[in-house]
């Protein structure tokens, strides 16, 4: 294994996760797939709807039957009976003739247009007046109009949405098959940091905020938490347990050391795991450039800074989206954050020193047109940064900052909803 | 109880929904409280961080003792000793001294700047050359100078993100107060419908998208759904299932009846209801004018069309945001959908048609600036519209359509990701 690996670039960084291979699939109920990606296209199995309907309430006609049409020249239909809803029509529209329909209705045979009821008036019960031609296909939904059989309605890798399910239901879709959620460790090292129970806080000592604030970023991106710890910085405990746990977990992420001595500790910690690869060590990235990437047979290992600001900010814009990457989300999307991003307006300009990409966290505000951007400035290590903020801009590396007024990307951070109640 | 009421604009069914009362609170763990709302606003009841903390790897001295140090006239320090990560500083910077602390280590007494290690040329065991001065403060986390004691953290309302229960823990809070999740009950009927299992679907009838699709809204939006099923329209078998689940549950949503007697129907459920209070009978909105909602007993009563485009459509706008207040989120934030909206430029006139709302599927697509929204036309009835759809557009009452490249809000579909990868 390489010793020493050269400082990445965040785009080489993403170019190494863009490699990652999904997991295994799962077979999963519809209930259980929102949100989930589907491991293989699907082509629809069925036709939807399996028979013509009518899309109103109305008389279903032959077009034709209806042309020229009008208040003062109506066309006179018989009516032949009445469809009800949920069975089959059961009779056939012939020339002249017309037979009542609700929406939803089946379309009888003969039938290529449903007549509105607001343009038919009904002189008895077996005869109407049409005072409004209507066109083939009018307020008709046919046979596998919505989705046809063999349609691919979906590519392997669609999110699936609310609607999505829909759709699957109306085929008849009990399961699909998506691609498994990764299991995650998450171990939170460092000789200062005890845990949040702790009252008072001993003197140098301080609380763990990073496996609270990982173990949610991580889980808000369909992750699951099968370990997490509190551990000191000891090789010994920090192996035997990462050892101990591996198999049953995709991934590990070790925050901690922030000291030197610790960088080196947890690149020794992957040493001692099997098949151990050091994928990345350093990224020209402000915050969070002691940030490794390796491999431990086919898992993925992340040792991310302890600094709580540095941690939250590496593990929203590298460590989510490797899990999209084994959760099967494509290459082609994966770049920072969970890939929900906003163009903004830069409210002031921004510094940036060049040869690394700065990640600032940004307050947006809305206004008209684009929203405004407005960093917030803050020394490093301070946890209210990200507290106040929505989202961060990145300055990339060959820029050297942007003025007030520039058109910046912004990543929003994780979260159901984005509050403004404090706006 | 009024038997009839007129047709509301969506404004002023926005209007009631903002006069829903939060549930009641509950208090939760840290690692529950990921997008949960908060019932009061919280104080911090500590400072953060509790003691001076380095923010750099160097070297803790007075700062006035490096004052005018360059490369050619260094300061020149005696160092006192090290500070060591996670244990208190024990020692005192003097005049003329230096102690080595590292990134996060405790200040010692005295000192009121850190030099950073870089800046640093070390003689010997004990001696130092400073090149570069500092400030007072610099490279110095003070405390409380992150969080304040007694500062106002969050106020009441403030949805709970990853960053923020990192704060959270940093003050050693293991639990907070926030408003209870909604338990749901989803009901969908309909003569014509029958559970997705069904195999073939015999003519007239069509499977149950509604259940599921509702189902994975309002689960998405933080609910919790307590009973589901598909019911016959037989008033005797929905009164007595909704005067069963009532007690349990803190909003009833029936989906169904598209037939005229069908939508008497729910009305008429509404009215077996133990303090039943008709609110909204219609909404002048396309799809969806057939919209109910009432309350019963302190609980929400949804009566959505079974039409599932327009159950799904009428779900996102108002449902949502009334599951939305009953989480506590503020009246001042409930608009349409769930909140998620973005601003983008119409690529095609969109005409619609006086006095009413239309609610339309668009597409969004990423380009320079703003993204392009291009609407989803379709007949109603289509779910594939919405499967194709990344949000809605809303063409107001009285506007009559919007123009090309016309600047539109899109509220995004629910969802945890867009995917783009069709596109």
């Amino acid at each position: 294994m390489a010793e020493f690996l050269r400082v990445r670039t965040a785009e080489e960084v993403f170019s190494i996760i863009r490699q990652i291979q999904p997991l295994s699939w799962e077979e999963v109920q519809l209930d259980e797939a929102a949100g989930r990606v589907l491991a293989e296209s699907f082509t629809a199995p069925e036709a939807v709807p399996h028979f013509a309907r009518a899309t109103m309430d109305g008389y279903a006609v032959r077009a034709r039957d209806t042309f020229g049409a009008s208040e003062t020249l109506p066309a006179l239909l018989l009516v032949a009976g009445e469809v009800y809803m949920g069975r089959p029509a059961g009779l056939s529209v012939d020339r002249g003739k017309a037979v009542a329909v609700p929406t939803g209705g089946m379309l009888p045979v003969g039938a290529d247009a449903v007549v509105m009821v607001e343009h038919v008036v009904a002189l008895d019960e077996t005869t109407i007046e049409v005072v409004k031609p209507v066109a083939p296909g009018e307020n008709v939904l046919w046979e596998g109009e919505d989705i046809s059989l063999g349609q691919v309605l979906f590519p392997s890798g669609w999110i699936l949405r609310p609607q999505d399910l829909g759709g699957l239901a109306a085929l008849g879709v009990e399961t699909v098959k998506v691609y498994r959620r990764p299991r995650v460790a998450i171990l939170s090292t460092g000789d200062e940091v005890v845990p949040i129970s702790t009252k008072p806080v001993p003197p140098g000592k301080i609380r763990d905020i990073n496996s609270t604030s990982l173990v949610s970023l991580v889980v808000e991106e369909g992750a699951r938490v099968g370990y997490r710890a509190v551990l000191t910085d000891s090789l010994d405990v920090l192996s035997s347990v990462c050892r101990k746990i591996l198999f049953e977990h995709d991934m590990l992420i070790l925050s901690g050391g922030s000291s030197v001595g610790a960088k080196d500790l947890t690149i020794e910690v992957l040493n001692c795991l099997p098949e151990a690869e050091l994928l990345v060590h350093g990224v020209a990235v402000r915050p969070g450039k002691p940030t490794i990437l390796g491999r431990t047979g086919g898992k993925i290992f992340w040792g991310l800074p302890g600094q709580p600001v540095s941690a939250m900010m590496i593990c929203s814009a590298f460590v989510l989206p490797s899990l999209r990457r084994l959760q099967g989300i494509s290459p082609e999307e994966i770049s920072g954050g969970d890939g929900n991003t906003r163009t903004a307006v830069l409210s002031c300009r921004l510094p940036s020193v060049h040869g690394r990409a700065d990640y600032v966290p940004v307050v947006l505000s809305m206004s008209e047109g684009l929203p405004t951007a407005t960093p917030v400035f803050g020394k490093s290590a301070m946890i209210s940064t990200l507290v106040q903020a929505d989202g961060y801009v990145v300055v990339p590396q060959h820029v050297e900052g942007f003025d007030r007024d520039a058109s910046v990307t912004v990543h929003l951070f994780s979260g159901r909803h984005t509050s403004r109640a404090r706006r």
